[in-house]
């Protein structure tokens, strides 16, 4: 089946999408073809809005449309907890969990040597500069648990060790809900490993 | 967590396709802003273009560049069998399976009265234009299987009969590669109903 061209290169556009296949693909842009003409334009108008309108915040690289971002210029927010975190997306996480009130510093990714990342690509400069600025009572790692996410931590717990910071990583356990016979062994080492008395 | 407002406007539009949930939207939104500025703005100069220059055919109704499309202006397609189907996405389907040689005709939609979808609001009028020219032979109402598509095509064969052209149905039986122990009541007792000798 040849599609007509503007819907072919819609569809590979689409294709482009993290998680989108060539059947989702197809079905949203059948869908964008068969939608009011305004809302189709909608999409394509916030997709270069949200490009032309934001950027990182220079203090901790979120996505921001204002500079400092809404988080490190809210008097409210304790400027002396820094919770360093891969991904933008990882502060909405985190925010939705809405107990934290300190501010956060994204590292933009994670160490990773076979994929060319190391410590020069992530924002680990900009948080050293922070740390220089000398507000800083804690920085808290909450890099992914996986294995670049550990060897990130433990990069930056070394590198931040001379600065007499109190350096913590997130804790590891059962996640809220789960069943214990479906965690892997390791969560339940860990969970093991870091129990508390109640 | 309050999102960079053109952020957040970006989440909503995307949250507006089919099957793209907030998780799925947020993601989307954030590879967006992260991605190459270049590969956002083709996407979102595909929405546009896709929306600028594909309309429907005025023969068979499906979306084209050209008119008539490249299935109706193709001398080796044979305009004597008519295929009937709901959406642009079936004629994708039955194209796909590669053996069907005729010209499509597309209802956009099926009879749902309870959705205020009459006769009127499909492409009927159009189909009956085509069978007045009287080139055709064959109707076949290639619509789902569902309530709303057995309907339509009821109502199809009845609306065609005083025209005496041949109208069929597809097929009911087993779906190719499919185990009997799986398949429902409804398409099994379809399947003896429909059996050949072989």
């Amino acid at each position: 089946m040849s599609y007509p061209r503007p819907l072919a290169r819609l569809i590979e556009e689409l294709k482009r999408l993290p998680g989108i296949g060539s059947r989702t693909a197809q079905r949203l842009a059948f869908y964008l073809l068969s939608a009011p003409p305004e809302e189709a334009l909608r999409l394509a108008e916030a997709i270069k809005e949200a490009r032309e309108k934001t950027f990182y915040c220079s203090v901790c690289g979120n996505f921001t449309d204002i500079d400092p971002c809404s988080i490190c210029s809210d008097a409210r927010r304790d400027k002396g907890i820094i919770c360093v975190v891969e991904m933008p997306r990882d502060v909405v996480a985190i925010e939705r969990a809405g107990c934290f009130k300190g501010v956060y510093h994204v590292l933009h990714g994670v160490l990773s040597p076979l994929d060319g990342v190391g410590p020069d690509k992530l924002r680990i400069q900009e948080l050293l500069q922070r740390l220089q600025e000398g507000e800083v009572r804690e920085v808290i790692l909450a890099t992914s648990s996986t294995t670049e996410g550990e060897a990130t931590a433990l990069y930056l717990k070394r590198l931040l060790k001379p600065l007499e910071v109190k350096v913590s990583r997130l804790a590891y356990g059962l996640p809220v809900g789960a069943e214990i016979e479906l965690a892997d062994e390791e969560t339940i080492s860990r969970a093991l490993e870091g129990r508390r008395e109640i």
